[in-house]
C-alpha cells in the first residue's frame, strides 16, 4: 500500500519547482519504465507497478512496488496509466560529446523538445543544450515524446552566452532569410542551433551563429514547426556522414 | 447577440460525426481568420470577431458579427480565446496536383497531421491523401498544428486500394528495413507513403510501394516520430528539385 504522504509527494513532483528541489521526476508506463530499468537503473529511486507489468530484472538498487490498477491511478498523470510509475533521480551529463549538438533558444512545446530529443537519439546526437526559459525536460508530456530517448540524449540548461563563448565548433542557426541548407557544406562537427516556435532565435544569439541556414520553401506556409525544421536540417547534415 | 441555439450548433461542429452531416467545421485565432479570409473567403459561412479582431476586408459573401468577449468564450474550443472564430465549408479538393504528394496510413494524431499539413505546404505539395481511418483534418487540434496550411493543401478521405490501383506514380513507403534514404534517386514525381504512429504502414499497402526508403540510424532510438520521419524524407525529396 502507498501511504497518503508518499502520493502526495509523488502527485508534487508534478510540478517543475518541486522536482527542482528535490531533483527527482516520474516516468511513466510500461516502454518507460522498463527503458529506464535498462537504460538508468542507477537512477531509480523506486519502480511503482501493477501484477500485469513485465518485470524482467529486479536486482538493481531501487525499490519495487506491486501496487493495485486503483494505487497506480492515484500517483499517475496520465488519463489511462498505464502498468508502472517510477520515481528517478535527474539525469547526469553525459562526459563523451558527440561531433553534433543541438542547442535550443526559448523552445516552449513541450511535444517540440520530446520530438527534438528523440531525432537526436536518433541520429546518435549526445547533447542537447537548452537556454534556461526553455520547456522543462521533465516535464511529463516531454517526456512521453521523447519514447525513451531522454535516457539516452544529456539535456543541459545553461546559459548560452557562456556556452557561445566557450564553443570552438561552427554554429549553424536556422533562420527565415539564411543561406540554401540544400547548398550548405557542414563540417564535421557543429552545433545546430534553433529558436523559439513563435519568435525564432534571439536578436542577441544571432552573433554566435557562424552560418544562418534556411530550409527552401516551395508553397506558402509561413514557416515550419522547429521539429520539422530541425529533422530537415539533421537530415542534411547526417546525410554528408 | 448570438443565440442559444447558434451556440449549440457552433459547439456540435466539435464532433466529427456532427461536422460531417452538415459538411461545415469552425476556426479559430486571430490568424487563422484572418488566412481563411485571404485563402478560402468563399468557403466561409460566418465570421464572429471581438472588437479587437483587425478586420482588413469585409466585401465577401458572407456573415460577420461583432461579437463580446464573453460571447466569443460561449463558442470558443480554445483555453483562451483569441478574437475570431469562423464557420467554414468544408474545403474543395484542387484540381491542380503537384509533382509529389503524401499518403497517409492511418495516422492519429492531430498534432502530426497539423505539422505534416504545414511542411507539404511549405514544400508546395497540393494534395494529402488519407486512410479512412486517419484522424479528421477537421479536428481543431489538426486545424490550429496546421498554421493555415489546410486551407493550401487539399486533404482527401480515400479507400488507399482504389488510389493505389489508379497511382501511376512510383510510391516511396517510409519502413523501418528499407533502402537508405540518402542514397534513393527520387523521380520528379511520386508518392510519399508513410504510416501509423505505433504500427507504421499496414501489412495490405507494402504491396504497393515501388521503393521502400529508412532513414539511417546513428543512436539508439526505436522509431522516429511519423511527422519527424516525413521532414527528413521531404528534405531529401525537394534538395534534388
Amino acid at each position: 500500500m502507498i501511504s497518503k504522504n508518499r502520493i502526495r509527494f509523488i502527485k508534487s513532483l508534478e510540478q517543475k519547482k518541486n522536482r527542482q528541489q528535490v531533483q527527482l521526476f516520474i516516468i511513466e508506463g510500461e516502454k518507460m519504465v522498463l527503458e529506464a530499468i535498462q537504460w538508468i537503473p542507477e537512477q531509480l529511486v523506486s519502480v511503482y507497478y501493477t501484477s500485469d507489468f513485465f518485470l524482467n530484472s529486479i536486482d538493481e538498487g531501487y525499490d519495487l512496488e506491486l501496487i493495485s490498477e486503483l494505487e497506480l491511478k492515484s500517483i499517475s498523470t496520465l488519463k489511462t496509466p498505464n502498468k508502472a510509475l517510477a520515481v528517478c533521480k535527474y539525469l547526469p551529463s553525459k562526459s563523451i560529446v558527440s561531433p553534433f549538438s543541438i542547442v535550443l533558444d526559448g523552445v516552449q512545446d513541450p511535444g517540440n523538445l520530446g520530438t527534438i530529443l528523440r531525432m537526436a537519439d536518433w541520429f546518435g546526437i549526445s547533447h542537447v543544450y537548452c537556454s534556461k526559459d526553455t520547456v522543462d525536460c521533465y516535464n511529463s508530456k516531454v517526456l512521453q515524446a521523447t519514447m525513451g530517448a531522454i535516457f539516452r540524449v544529456s539535456v543541459t540548461y545553461i546559459d548560452l552566452d557562456d556556452f557561445f563563448t566557450e564553443n570552438n565548433k561552427p554554429v549553424y542557426g536556422a533562420l527565415l532569410n539564411g543561406n540554401n541548407l540544400f547548398t550548405t557544406q557542414f563540417e564535421n562537427e557543429g552545433i545546430i542551433l534553433l529558436g523559439n516556435e513563435g519568435s525564432g532565435i534571439r536578436e542577441s544569439n544571432l552573433k554566435y551563429i557562424d552560418q544562418s541556414i534556411t530550409i527552401p520553401k516551395f508553397g506558402h506556409a509561413e514557416s515550419l514547426n522547429v521539429a520539422t525544421a530541425g529533422a530537415i536540417i539533421l537530415g542534411s547534415v547526417y546525410r554528408g556522414i
